[in-house]
């Protein structure tokens, strides 16, 4: 048995998010299908960080455990052969024994978009959040990094959380103004379950003046999620990267143009 | 009766293309619409230049003539409010009665994206082409500068091509690499059907190094569409912006980034 690693981007748009559901198209289904193509025998994933419907990747890590020989070359051109047009692998390799997509990765990092401009942009549909209204991106930045550190973030957790523990460790934290595109940038060993959407869906109360920088402070300290603001639209959020020891030896993610 | 000009930006991978067909999804079909239900009555458009199934704007420029008194704003806002998704206006005021969105474009610009890497990207399917074999883009550049001037532009010309005469005037062209993309900018006083596609097909015959430079002034100066490259995918392919002279006073397009 050889275990591989792959580097997988999508367009969350037409999926019912990352994970495996009877009958309905999901990303995890969508790859093993074709990486059972590629391997004539059925192939089981796991990945970096299971998202949810209308949530892209540009580099989702999986990992997987076959007996077929294949180069990295023939496992990538072959998987993207057999891909959907809104799947593909960018990297294909072998790695060792004890390397796991989800229980090795030290962090993961999301990026979300904001189109904040009077106008919506037709060609990127699904693919930001669209604020017609002013948002003051240095309030903004300023009540993010309240978040930065380790802290209980119950305020921030969807309802259907799984997670053992509320407590998460954000690394870095930051948002940028680019013209009329607004980006948070987020590292964290884990996530909450829809923890990135509430946190931009709270961060946009503070950005559009309805609240003050400081109420990011209590309602991080409420630990109650309706303390905080709305869970915001899945399709500006970005899987973006996962990091893990250097002892893998994985290769980089891609660098992030602007607006991603 | 007040003439307005507007700003319209699409994602052409759902329409049959810009021009209206009883029964199919098009761009000018849409907008009649929309633009119809803020007026409350019917509204016939012209553009800077029409755009074939699959083909993107960025800044396609459109005029109507209406009775029906809005605010430029009141336009875009309600005119955004009951179009698609993939289409959105970006700007909308008033104009001069002499002005034209096709008669008084003074040129129009095209840029073509092409993927240059060995694995295609899914977040970029339908909007540009994937292109796994190694371009020379500095051939492709010398190459796409002697289609540059007024010429007679036959070779390049698409089977349907209604044009009147096939000699256009080429004012700008300039290809470059940014990382894994390749761009093709390309500014005319008007164009041939599919010239833009059929060129870029030409240059790749180059940039993959099966036929020379000097091939391109070969085929140029044969004016028979046989001796030139295929016609590529229309999803490269961007409608950037029009001018108009001076006097009508419209707002610039927007800046392209990189890669569109």
């Amino acid at each position: 048995m050889t275990k591989w690693a792959a580097m997988v981007e999508y367009d969350g748009r037409e999926f019912v998010g990352w994970q495996s559901q009877q009958g309905l198209r999901s990303v995890q289904g969508c790859l093993e299908t074709a990486l059972a193509q590629v391997a004539s025998h059925p192939i089981s994933l796991r990945c970096a960080g299971r998202t949810d419907a209308g949530v892209h990747a540009l580099a989702q890590m999986v990992h997987f455990e076959t007996q077929a020989v294949r180069s990295p070359r023939g496992w990538m051109l072959g998987a993207n052969t057999h891909l959907p047009s809104d799947i593909s692998l960018q990297w294909v390799g072998p790695v060792a024994e004890d390397f796991d997509a989800r229980f090795r990765a030290i962090s993961r990092r999301y990026r979300y978009v904001i189109l904040n401009a009077p106008a919506r942009r037709a060609t990127w549909h699904g693919r930001c959040l669209y604020e017609p209204r002013p948002l003051d991106a240095r309030a903004m930045q300023q009540a993010a990094r309240i978040l930065q550190g380790q802290h209980d973030f119950s305020a921030f957790r969807g309802r259907d959380c799984q997670a053992k523990t509320p407590t998460k460790t954000v690394h870095r934290v930051a948002l940028q103004r680019a013209g009329c595109w607004l980006m948070l940038d987020i590292e964290a060993g884990g996530f909450l379950h829809n923890m990135v959407r509430n946190i931009v869906g709270t961060l946009i109360e503070v950005g559009r003046g309805a609240r003050p920088v400081e109420w990011v402070e209590e309602v991080l300290a409420s630990r109650d999620r309706r303390a905080a603001g709305p869970t915001v639209a899945p399709g500006g959020l970005y899987f973006v990267a996962a990091q893990y020891p250097d002892e893998f030896a994985l290769p980089p993610a891609p660098e992030l143009r602007i607006p991603i």
